[in-house]
C-alpha cells in the first residue's frame, strides 16, 4: 500500500500544471483502498512484494473509484466525504465534473501502458457498467417501484463490477490460469455485493463519526436500499403509506421514528443474513482453490467484512439513533 | 459519414439496456461531425471508402466530443443544444454527469479494440487535456486577469487537442509515414485554434438561429474570450471599468450596448485576422506534402472555415444585434 501511495503521488506530475493541485486534493483522500487491496491479494504469488504491473492496476482501479466518488458527491450535494470537504464544495460542481473526468482519463492513460489492450478494455467497459448502475439508481430516486431484483442489478453494476475487475486483473497479471482468474472474479463480484449491502445497512445502523456522514442519508435522498425495502415489507399498511410518501419527497422524513422502527421490525438481522449469504458465495467461489496463494488472503477479507458487520449490530433492540 | 452514422447507431446496443435510450438521445444529435471528418480526410489514401479502422476512430473522437458536450451543458445550465433539449434538461444534471461518463467509457472500450494500445493512449491523454482546458476556463470565469496567453492555452487544450488527435490518428491508421502524421497533427492543432476563435467570434456576431444559442452567452457567463479581450483593450478607461464589472457579475450585462461597441471598436476585423493567421499556419503545416492524398482535402477545410468566417462578417458597422 505504501508503494501504491508513492505511485499515486507520482501521478500528480502527469496532470496538466493548472490542475495538479486539484488532482492532488482528490487523490489525497485517506480512503479504505479496498479495490487496490483486492488487486494486490488476488495477484499475490506467495512471495515478494507486488510488482509494478500490479501497483499500476491498483492505482487504475483506485483512480476510477475516486473519479466516481467525485461525481457522486456532486449529485448528492454532499459537503463532506471522509470528514473533509468534497471536491464539489472545494472547487465548485462545474470543476468537479471535469476533475472526475480528468481522473478517469488518467486511469486510462495508465491502462494504455500495458503491452496489450486488455487492461484498457476491462477498465473502460467496467466504468461504463458502473455508470449505468448509478444512472439507474439516479433515475429511480424517490420512486417506489424498485423490486429486489432492481436493487440487486444496481449494486451489481455500481459496486460489484469494480470489485470483480480488481480481482480479475490482479490474478490475470500475476499469471494465474484462466479458471482461477474467472473464480477470483466471481469472488470479487459476490464480495462487492456483500460490501454494498453492508454499506447500505451502515447508512441506518452505523456510527456517524466513523462513516463520516449523517445517518439515513439514503432515505432522505429517496434512495430505496435493501434495509428500507425490508422495513416497508414489515410495516403495517398505514405506516407503509406514510413512509412511501416520505421516500417520494411528498412529506418530511421522520428519521428518528424510522430508525426506531428499523429496530422494532428486525431489519438488521434480515439484511445482515443477506450480507452473510453473499460472503459465503464469495468464499464458495474459491473453494476449489485452497492451494492458490491468494485464496487464504481473500478469505481473510471475508472475515474482515464479517467482523465489520458484527460491529454494526445494534446492542439494544433499536439502531444507534 | 453515412457509415459512421450506422456504426454509431450500432453502438447503442453495447450500452446496458437500462441506459440505451439515453445514450441514443445523446448520440442522435445532428452535429457537425468536424472531428470525424478530420479522421476521414487525414486517413484518405486516394481511393476507396474509409475502412473499419477509420470509422471506429471517427466514432471514438465523436463520442469523446459528445461526452464533453453533455458535461459542458450541465455546467452552462444550457437548455438547448443544436435546437433540441440538452441531456441535462431531458434527464437531469445527475444523470447527465453519468451519461457523459458512460459515453466516454464506451469510446475507450472501442479504442481498446485495436491491436495495440496506441489509440487508447492518445484518446485518454487527449481527454485529460481537454478536461484540463475546461477546468482552467471554469476556474477563470468572471475573472479579469486572463491574458491572451491564458486564452490561447485554454483553447489549445479544450478544442485544438481533439482536432490534433483526430488528424494524427486518421493519418496514422492509414499508414502514412511518421513525418506526415506529425504534420497532419500540427495542421489539426492550428485548425482547432482557428475554429475555436471563430466560434468565440460567432458568439457575438453570429446568427442566433444558426448557432442555436443566444448572442453574447459567453459574456453573460463571465467567459473572457478573444473578442472581449480586444474590446476591453479598445474601450476608453471608464467604459472598460463598467464592462469589467459586468464580466465579474457585479452589475447586469448591457448586451445591446456591448454588441454595438464591438462594431464601433472594429473587434471583428481584429479577431478575424487572428483566425486567418491560424488557418494559414494550418495550411503551412502541410506545405511540404502537396502530393499526399489528404493534403488537398484538408486544405479545402481551411477554405470552408474561411467562408464561414466571411459569412459572419457584419454587413454594416455593427454586429447583427
Amino acid at each position: 500500500m505504501a508503494a501504491l501511495d508513492v505511485f499515486l503521488r507520482e501521478q500528480i506530475a502527469a496532470f496538466e500544471p493548472e490542475i495538479r493541485a486539484m488532482a492532488d486534493y482528490c487523490i489525497d483522500t485517506s480512503g479504505k483502498r479496498i479495490r487496490p487491496a483486492l488487486v494486490f491479494l488476488s495477484g499475490w504469488r506467495g512471495h515478494g512484494t507486488p510488482g509494478s504491473d500490479l501497483i499500476k492496476v491498483a492505482a487504475i482501479v483506485e483512480l476510477v473509484h475516486l473519479a466516481t466518488l467525485v461525481h457522486d458527491d456532486i449529485m448528492d450535494g454532499a459537503a463532506l466525504r471522509r470528514n473533509r470537504r468534497t471536491a464539489t464544495r472545494e472547487f465548485g460542481a462545474t470543476a468537479a465534473v471535469l476533475l472526475g473526468d480528468a481522473l478517469f482519463s488518467h486511469a486510462l492513460v495508465l491502462a494504455a501502458q500495458y503491452p496489450t489492450t486488455e487492461v484498457c478494455y476491462m477498465v473502460s467497459e467496467s466504468m461504463r457498467r458502473v455508470c449505468a448502475g448509478e444512472i439507474v439508481q439516479t433515475m429511480r430516486r424517490g420512486s417506489m417501484d424498485i423490486t429486489r431484483e432492481d436493487y440487486w442489478r444496481i449494486i451489481e453494476l455500481k459496486t460489484a463490477e469494480l470489485f470483480r475487475v480488481s480481482c480479475h486483473l490482479g490474478a490475470r497479471l500475476a499469471g494465474s490460469d484462466a479458471a482461477y482468474v474467472a473464480d477470483a472474479a466471481r469472488f470479487g463480484r459476490h464480495l462487492g455485493i456483500a460490501y454494498q449491502i453492508y454499506d447500505d445497512l451502515a447508512d441506518f445502523f452505523g456510527d456517524e463519526r466513523r462513516i463520516g456522514k449523517t445517518l439515513g442519508t439514503d432515505l432522505a435522498s429517496g434512495k430505496v436500499t435493501l434495509p428500507l425495502q425490508v422495513l416497508l415489507e414489515q410495516l403495517p399498511a398505514g405506516e407503509r403509506t406514510a413512509l412511501t410518501e416520505e421516500i417520494c419527497g411528498r412529506r418530511p422524513v421522520q428519521m428518528g421514528m424510522r430508525l426506531r422502527q428499523m429496530g422494532e421490525c428486525a431489519v438488521f438481522p434480515a439484511v445482515a443474513a443477506t450480507v452473510r449469504d453473499e460472503i459465503a458465495a464469495a468464499a464458495a467461489a474459491l473453494a476449489k482453490w485452497p492451494e492458490e496463494p491468494p485464496t487464504p488472503l481473500l478469505l481473510e477479507l471475508c472475515g474482515v467484512l464479517h467482523a465489520q458487520l458484527a460491529g454494526l449490530e445494534p446492542a439494544t433492540a433499536g439502531p444507534r439513533a
